[in-house]
């Protein structure tokens, strides 16, 4: 295959974030000629990085691209951001506030550069999106113009060049635009999109609804639950969405039902992992205690019931999930309360868009009806 | 679990078709206490199955329930037809024109029974949906008033009560109300919709973007493919349906994104496993002399390559595999151009619904605009 042409625009781009996606996305974008500057907090990473050319953190197997240079362990400097165009954001959604918070001094007087977030998830205190995030640290007009890459993308895929897509979405088509011209390839298909808060939520929620898939599955349950599974979990997404003032046609995207069905169907996903650990019986203590590292749906189910109650929305997988986490009830009976429930029709979407409404308000824009 | 309460009323059932899914759904329908006659034109099935109530041509393993009678090998007698409350078709897309046929004479003059079709696909010669057929055959009348289910639904999970969802769908939702009442439990999961249309297309179009997913195994990719071959493919069935006529929303459901899920990441289906010989460089003869059974979405990538140059819809990975499969194009190549092809939005729906207005208006119905 030919490499996808890009108008013999080669770009600078910082990547904050040097994990598993950090890292196979500056090898992607290093790969397409694109000079890469990848900023660690790591001290040891950054100099094993730049000698070695390989990350002794994520993706251990992989030799990167030699056009990326590792940056830090300090915050990057306003020279050096000044001269980027493109700042792509690869950190957990815990981190962004402080990143962005720390970031802004760097952008003032200079052109700002275009800002690609890949982080998924709901902000555990405030309950807020990145778009929110982005909108209190950085100001509405930087907002109104920030991306966002979601889909189903297997970080060790993405560097064996797997053929992959993915959903970048923006509020400003424009840019949506240029960071799809930015990542696309034919082997990473960008299919550009306009409802950031769709992608957003679609992003976080499918992390609890793969706890659900994993829990089926560690009750002993074959293929034809998980579907069930994935179809009403995606139904119970996109009404959550809509009643949010999300597009429902983004539940069907990349970012939608590409990386639900992903994530519930891979046995090494923690998400996955929690759940089928508590199918099986074990106590959630334990299993957060021997996982060894976060598995975001945990602290989203927590984040989406609040979001639920204040929404009205029924939402039975995921009440079921958080009476499984937080209010210690047995899963088998959980879930057996779940398959009782009387038959009904499928696909109701809700009315409403309350949530989205008063952020497109901050960002001084009125949502049409 | 207890089982879901029928209000009392047993039905009296007879299933057209002693296959897999026929058999399975015969047994579950026993199970929850219904009488159930299940017809085939197999004289040593009819006398084994009521001997041994086991299924010499089908679920081989499993033992059904008592309260199945298998009948046949002649055609079903008006005298039996008329004791029924319930008719289940569960034979080829192929065989629904001649059945309906030679049912017709049989339903005169009596209350004529609810009507339940589980057959997937489009009739070959005509390229048309089983409602059509209906209506050709015993009139617009029953057509209308006629149901379908259609979901992710494996047989040999369904004899053992894996839990599962279907659709059950009718222009009438008082019949797809009955239907659902008939089959519901909290193992088999009812969720009723109106739109027939779409859940025809979308099982019958989900063979072909199975052959294609495995395909893609075939060729050595991954779960990134898999899950961009599934999205890409739901979009693309979503702007075939909404061409048609379907509702975008009926993709969403268990019918659609449910079924296609099922049917693109199982390795034991017909059309996957097709895919995949075709991935790894087998050729389709060769395939389809070894392979002792026929695989719907060979025959239905034909038709749906008609209809989709009827309703001039662009519909790239049906096209590519309709390359493979009629025009004898090289897998890798054609694969190759898919993923070449330039960077755009993601999900445009279609306007139009031309034939499923003429369908509508072959019922009498004036469809909603």
């Amino acid at each position: 295959m030919l490499p996808h042409q890009q108008n013999g625009h080669k770009s600078k781009v910082l990547v904050f974030g040097a994990g598993n996606f950090g890292s196979c996305l500056a090898d992607h974008l290093g790969d397409s000629s694109h000079t890469v500057y990848m900023w660690s907090r790591s001290e040891n990473l950054v100099n094993h990085f730049n000698q070695h050319h390989r990350n002794p953190e994520a993706l251990q197997d992989h030799l990167f691209a030699e056009s990326i240079t590792a940056v830090g362990p300090e915050f990057p400097s306003a020279e050096l951001v000044q001269r980027m165009d493109v700042l792509l954001f690869a950190i957990p959604t815990e981190g962004v506030r402080e990143t962005l918070t720390a970031l802004k001094p760097t952008l003032e007087g200079g052109k700002v550069p275009l800002l690609i977030f890949v982080n998924k998830g709901i902000e555990t205190k405030t309950h807020a999106l990145t778009l929110e995030i982005i909108a209190d640290t950085c100001g509405p007009e930087i907002a109104k113009v920030a991306t966002f890459i979601s889909g189903p993308s297997f970080a060790k895929e993405i560097v064996k060049r797997q053929p992959t897509s993915v959903s970048v979405v923006s509020l400003s088509a424009e840019h949506a635009q240029q960071a799809s011209q930015l990542f696309h390839q034919p082997w990473f298909r960008c299919y550009t999109g306009d409802d950031p808060i769709g992608v957003e939520l679609a992003g976080a929620l499918k992390n609890v609804y793969a706890i659900a898939a994993g829990i089926a599955a560690g009750l002993g349950f074959e293929n034809n639950t998980r579907a069930m599974l994935i179809t009403r979990g995606l139904a119970e997404m996109t009404r959550i969405g809509t009643a949010y003032g999300a597009s429902p046609l983004t539940f069907l995207s990349l970012a939608g039902v590409g990386d639900l069905f992903l994530t519930c169907s891979s046995k090494t996903s923690r998400n996955y992992t929690v759940g089928y650990r508590l199918g099986q019986g074990e106590k959630l203590e334990h299993i957060i205690k021997t996982l060894g590292s976060v598995a975001e749906g945990v602290t989203t189910a927590k984040a989406l019931k609040a979001v639920v109650d204040e929404l009205g929305v029924t939402a039975q997988i995921a009440s079921g999930i958080y009476d499984v986490l937080y209010e210690g009830r047995d899963v088998e009976e959980r879930a057996n309360e779940l398959l009782s429930l009387p038959p009904n029709r499928e696909l109701d979407l809700s009315e409403g868009g309350k949530p989205a409404q008063r952020l497109m308000e901050k960002l001084g824009l009125t949502p049409e009806v």
